[in-house]
């Protein structure tokens, strides 16, 4: 395993196609490849409008973005501000050079500069080589939850 | 089971003693009475000052509060915009008299009127009334996810 030559900086508007790319390409490893609605316009305004709904870190190799962490800040009845990890991706040819770990600390640092209690985040059941790597932080992991949901129609 | 007559209306900083009072009551039921950590005047500050990082609704009968909705605003990179629903919460005493299926569609319509395209929410495994009351709402419900947190200690 050779470590890439990774710059991990804060995500701009300029990298919302990127983004937007790995997004895509996530929901088809997820087996899901039709699940992704939210469009580039959106994702530029809600993240870097005047009130951001997510915050963006983004992993660059030789200039170009091969990596992201998207976050937001959560609101937990028992401890108060936490970070939530919503998705870490790293394109696939990229994988296995230490840059998803980057991102993963590199949020973690935000977490505490930001004072949150906790971070959290949610990894597929089946996911062996993410379960693995989260174990490595003695993350606790839980499978006592259920996740509902239910979909809105948007008035268009 | 007799309907009782409430109010639901949004929260403020008068219904936070009430709240944390609710949330321990909660964290007793869920088998973790010493989980909470967050205090009153967190509640006050986090979800009333400048940039609330949560909203309430709460559930009044005879000028009591007997229940509350705590909700934010995730984001999620397949959907976009989302109502995270993260507690719901009825006295005992006053359950089964629907205010918690009220405070629920109260809940639901601030995500339709938010142009939120889901709501989301973690239901515990075992809490079979729970479950039930979410498969009323065709739900879907999907335990295919692990969650995964770290736990941050505070400079204080």
């Amino acid at each position: 395993m050779k470590k890439a030559d990774v710059l991990i900086r804060k995500g701009t508007t300029s990298d919302v196609a990127a983004t937007l790319q790995l997004i895509n390409e996530l929901a088809i490893y997820e087996r899901e490849p039709d699940a992704v609605v939210v469009t580039e316009e959106e994702l530029r305004e809600d993240g870097f409008g005047q009130n951001p709904l997510y915050g963006l870190l983004v992993a660059e190799v030789d200039q170009v973005v091969v990596g992201i962490s998207l976050y937001y800040y959560r609101y937990s009845t028992w401890k108060g501000k936490c970070l939530y990890l919503e998705d870490l991706i790293v394109t696939e040819t990229q994988r296995g050079k230490g840059i998803g770990q980057q991102l993963f600390e590199a949020t973690l640092s935000i977490a505490r500069e930001e004072n949150c209690r906790k971070m959290n985040w949610q990894v597929l059941d089946w996911n062996e080589p993410a379960i693995g790597f989260y174990k490595k932080y003695n993350a606790h992991l839980d499978d006592e939850w259920i996740n509902g949901s239910i979909d809105i129609k948007l008035n268009q």
